[in-house]
């Protein structure tokens, strides 16, 4: 059997799969409502100060703070009530020395105010209240421009959309957002011993069922993309370079699993120019790229680590999304040994502080990426880590 | 003004809502296709072994571990090959002594083998292959019911489906799961100081664009539910009771934002039977919850914390989710004080194992919330955290 002559190693494959792939132009303008998880095309720059204008904190009464220096408990200052809003409404008033308008949280400042006593400090007696203690100017006030100044750019170019990212644009008077299209990506599963469909005689005859046209859907989807699956294809040549022909096509960027070594049965990889083919990661080693598509393992945890390790990094240099990834730092509870000279991918179950590796071995092993919920990579100059390490961990 | 006679403890005021509220029971059977996200609604047991028989691990030659025992670089023993498979096939030979049977990774095992030679350590001349050095019983064989076993429970009844849950499930000979029904989340805004769209005007007089209705639709979405938006509503004491009668009539949960303090025109909590009003939570104190309705606050960083403290809990008890939270630990980069007596939620941004409160105050702050991808907790008893100090972050 021919092997890999040389496996290139992770990071390198990596950035000659980054620099090979652009950036996706078109764009879509979508409502609001409709934009969650989706990629920002362009920086935000907001057209307004938000708040528009100063405001009050508290209900209470806005007045000039200087009228209430000189108040105590023992020496309350007086001072009128010369007109009262409710929230959405403004006051014409302007506040002149001894007097305040009684407002709400939110409520415009009147003319002439420079802080708002709280309510609850007031002693009211008709249109008259009693200050008991001095207000700082400016206390209670929220100014113009506080949350959001015009001009700034307040979410940048790449944001995956979340409900406050949403609530900041509508707060500034967007109605809709200029997103990325999601990149369309076609997914071929190739393989004589893949079932579509449970068959019990023929899965005891050696077939098994395809699982990786489901996970990839998946993938692909929680990482900003829109799946197109090519059906589960038998070890054909023809049939098989004709769906890549096909899916390169309409795609943006292709998945081929199974017929990425070196068995006779190895078709796909004949079908694509590829700029490298055997790379360091483990499992996973003969993933192989060129012209915008993947050829990848068979086995569902192989495919799994190639899709974290590299397609995922494809997908989001696509959209040029920011901020994909959730890392956090884990006390490792066993030791890991790893193999030099391999980029080892190791799944781990994250709790509290605390990554438990996964022991299941094997490609094929689907339960332990079911038990995991993230992985931690093991670079190829080091031989693993020791109980106690801290660790890096990639939740997914 | 009235203002709460007792703050009821943050947790407390959790376990009353979560002991008022029932499960969903209703589920739905949808295909593992379309499951991404959803919420299982039973145990899931596996109806086989799988793999369903014993495979090999590598590409090469199953045969007898005790038929190389003997074997050495300098007195290789030689074996002959009966048969040769490809992947999917089954190979019908039955391997005696002296005898093997060339396979594929993950091809079944032929009767009489009990181990596998990988490919490159056998020399192959004709349909006889020398081997130069002892294989172990069992070795390369992966074996039945290795990744799952008939009978054993795969995936627990609120699992959130993930790529990789929905493979394991296709794995089995699944096609469809059954799943929890999405809760139906009424929302309804109040307020007359609130626009639902951009008018320069207006927003100069005093009025505000309601983000709220974007922000909790999203939220909801994140977080397994269905919103409906029954709209924004001025200050009228009967609109805003005949909007919470439909939408309680109609929906699993509802939301009303605005009105939950005890304003002049706080209308939204007098239509409820609350079960509690005002807790230890800063901000937004003022929630109230009763009858599968939550009175909420109008001011976005208030509704914010009152849903990922209170509302997201309610969601993930209607449905039976489990592990619907990321908390992970982080080491604080500023000290942050809190007041005794309030469980206040700090926002952070939470990078490479640091949590970075932000500082922008108040409630009305929208962009604190972008800022942030994460919040800490400070319960009642504590006076805050020092810098360095080890704190669990929850992210979002």
């Amino acid at each position: 059997m021919r092997e890999f002559k040389r496996l290139i190693p992770y990071r390198e494959a990596l950035e000659m799969l980054l620099n090979d792939l652009n950036e996706i132009e078109d764009t879509e303008e979508v409502p609001l409502d409709g934009a969650l998880g989706r990629v920002l095309a362009e920086d935000i720059v907001s057209p307004i100060d938000s708040p528009p204008f100063d405001r009050a904190a508290v209900d209470g009464y806005a007045l000039r703070a200087e009228d209430t220096f000189q108040a105590r408990e023992y020496n309350p200052v007086e001072i009128k009530v010369i007109d009262e809003i409710v929230a959405g409404e403004e006051s014409k008033a302007k506040v002149e020395p001894g007097t305040a308008v009684k407002l709400m949280t939110g409520s415009k400042m009147p003319e002439g105010a420079n802080a708002v006593l709280m309510q609850e400090m007031a002693e009211r007696e008709g249109d008259v209240i009693r200050v008991l203690r001095p207000v700082a100017p400016g206390q209670n006030v929220a100014f113009a421009g506080e949350d959001v100044r015009k001009g700034e750019v307040i979410l940048q170019k790449g944001q995956i959309l979340r409900p406050q990212d949403l609530a900041l644009l509508k707060s500034i008077g967007l109605k809709t957002v200029r997103v990325k299209r999601k990149p369309l990506v076609g997914i071929i599963v190739t393989g004589d011993e893949l079932l579509e469909e449970f068959d019990e005689e023929a899965l005891k005859a050696g077939k098994i069922l395809d699982s990786n046209s489901v996970m990839l859907k998946g993938l692909v989807r929680q990482y900003f993309g829109e799946p197109r699956f090519y059906g589960v294809i038998p070890d054909d040549a023809e049939r098989i370079g004709e769906a890549i022909r096909k899916a390169r096509e309409e795609c943006d960027l292709v998945l081929v699993t199974g017929g990425s070594a070196f068995g006779e049965k190895d078709f796909a990889h004949r079908f694509v120019n590829l700029l490298f083919h055997g790379t360091t990661i483990k499992p996973g080693r003969p993933i192989g790229y060129g012209e915008r598509t993947f050829v990848m393992s068979g086995y569902p945890a192989a495919v799994f680590t190639q899709f974290h390790l590299y397609v995922k990094h494809a997908l989001a240099k696509l959209v040029g999304a920011r901020n994909y990834e959730v890392r956090v730092r884990a006390e490792l509870v066993e030791s890991v040994p790893s193999q030099l000279g391999r980029y080892e991918f190791v799944k781990v179950r994250y709790e509290n502080g605390k990554a438990k590796p996964i022991r299941k071995k094997g490609s094929g092993i689907i339960s332990s990426l079911v038990e995991s919920n993230g992985y931690m990579a093991i670079p190829e100059d080091s031989e693993g880590y020791l109980e106690g390490e801290v660790v890096e961990v990639v939740l997914y």
